[in-house]
């Protein structure tokens, strides 16, 4: 049996759906049943109900978005950090595996290899960048960050966001705390409009700021931890994105081929001038590597391709 | 038996110098014994060596002072919160009660009661306050905060230093997590020179700026935290500073009588010109009401004694 935190939010209900499409037994908790935040009120319900596996997929995201937890800190900080803590405690007594969404936005930029030398590239937004991201040959490329190393946009490694301190420090404090899987989400998207979902973000920001990324199809993601832990694949981190990077230039033009939209995109000349006008706390932007993922044997459609599904399949209204 | 942590620190070492007056059995631990900062060591050590009692004197506060925590977040998230929530789930399963080092720095100003009206003033450097605080009346009193009052320097009730949201957040991890006591120390202090005394650090600033303060003597707060636990008071937060407050310029007259020092002192002309010149963490300077421990039946001499017992057994050398 498992026993599914955070199950209501965004995340949790994509773990929801494929405990079910698998046929699992599972308990889905949300804080209004029981206040599983607390050490004592967790340790209890794992004694008593004995889960073979915990999933956490809770956390603090910050409303409307990541701006919020620059202000919320506490909660942020309670949410994100404490919380998992909390639980890596109560698992390890309670000898119960687990698995925690963390986030892939601990990192900024990517690898870039240029003329056989590779070196990490916070910012590729940078002019030099531009048509070469677009067409990568022998004497350019990208690669990801792998979950050897360190995060680069976290408190020990700034500048970062608030959020992405709270999650990179998660990381640190859980890591080889008994047996867990701490999977990295990356932009989740899918087929179904949210506010949450990267597809109906970008056709509603006012304006869009070309970067690159790796994203994660939500039901994808949620299937590749499973996976990982049916395989009993070994603890520890995984980077769980579809594979590859886009710019987010060219997921417009996927939607205007695929939706036919009518609207025209307007994007932010530089990151100077979002930070300036449109938001305040730095975005984490970023390009992991999935190689360990794939390695142990999960399967994960290319981004491009999941896109694709994503917004051949879409859904325009939904109920927030 | 009690097992003492941060042992070698400023106000470790007077934990250990009151066990050892008291003759209590106890082990002194350091982190280089053995890394207590993780769970499952540490209830270990409990499950192993049955204390009656634990006490954190262990936090990381900065060095050379708490502007260091601006920048090394991780480090003091991880020091100031998260281990004592480590200690907090510890204790909790093993069954110990303990007791934790925290800190005043939770709040700014004072309540003032003025022609009978009870009000929050953060910042008690305003000119309208100057002569008055000097010569409280009838008219015009300063109120401490007490343990009820929430924190007002914290992530939840900022502005504040990130250390005091570290502080201010572990309190409220941890309070009624188990039994532990919340010991609240505020600008420690005695006869020994030390880069953390207050007496010290007044006559070594280039300049000083003026405030109100309660300041605890660190051997009576370490005396006034056993006392505590020896009397069995009830579980929970206590202000543990010498009663009363007093101003910079106060103590200035006390070390220029006592001390009989040459040196002039420079005063910062506001708050504002300290912040753009001085120090870029914004200090808290409050005063604490210690009515509940003095109602538990602690003694705790004024604050006007105990510095002037400090001033006139001074000890200027140091080794640090």
């Amino acid at each position: 049996m498992v026993i599914l935190l955070g199950a209501s939010g965004y995340v949790g209900q994509a773990f929801l759906k494929n405990l079910h499409k698998r046929g699992k037994k599972f308990i889905a908790l949300g804080r209004k049943e029981i206040d599983y935040t607390r050490f004592d009120v967790l340790l209890d319900l794992l004694r008593n109900q004995k889960p073979d596996f915990l999933i956490n997929a809770a956390g603090y995201t910050g409303k409307p978005n990541v701006d919020a937890c620059e202000i919320a800190r506490a909660d942020a900080l309670q949410g994100n950090t404490l919380f998992p803590h909390t639980i890596a405690h109560a698992c390890l007594e309670a000898g119960v595996p687990w698995g925690h969404v963390s986030s892939g936005c601990i990192y900024a930029g990517a690898k870039i290899v240029e003329h056989g030398q590779e070196r990490i590239e916070k910012d590729l937004t940078l002019p030099e960048f531009g048509s070469k991201i677009d067409r990568p040959d022998s004497t350019f490329q990208i690669r990801g960050f792998t979950e050897i190393d360190p995060p680069n946009f976290s408190f020990r490694n700034g500048p970062c966001s608030f959020y992405s301190g709270t999650k990179a420090l998660a990381e640190e404090a859980i890591s080889e705390m008994g047996q867990n899987y701490l999977w990295r989400l990356r932009i989740p998207f899918d087929e179904i409009a949210s506010p949450r979902n990267f597809l109906l973000k970008i056709q509603t920001y006012p304006k869009v700021y070309d970067n690159v990324n790796s994203l994660s199809h939500r039901d994808d993601f949620a299937k590749a931890c499973l996976d990982l832990w049916e395989k009993r694949a070994p603890f520890g981190i995984y980077n769980i994105t579809n594979p590859g990077f886009v710019t987010t230039r060219q997921v417009i033009r996927m939607i205007e081929k695929i939706l036919q939209t009518n609207r025209s995109f307007q994007f932010w000349e530089s990151e100077a001038e979002f930070y300036k006008t449109g938001g305040f706390a730095p975005r984490s932007n970023c390009v992991l590597d999935v190689s360990k993922l794939l390695a142990a044997g999960v399967k994960m459609r290319p981004v491009e391709e999941a896109l694709e599904a994503a917004l051949l399949d879409w859904k325009p209204s939904f109920s927030s």
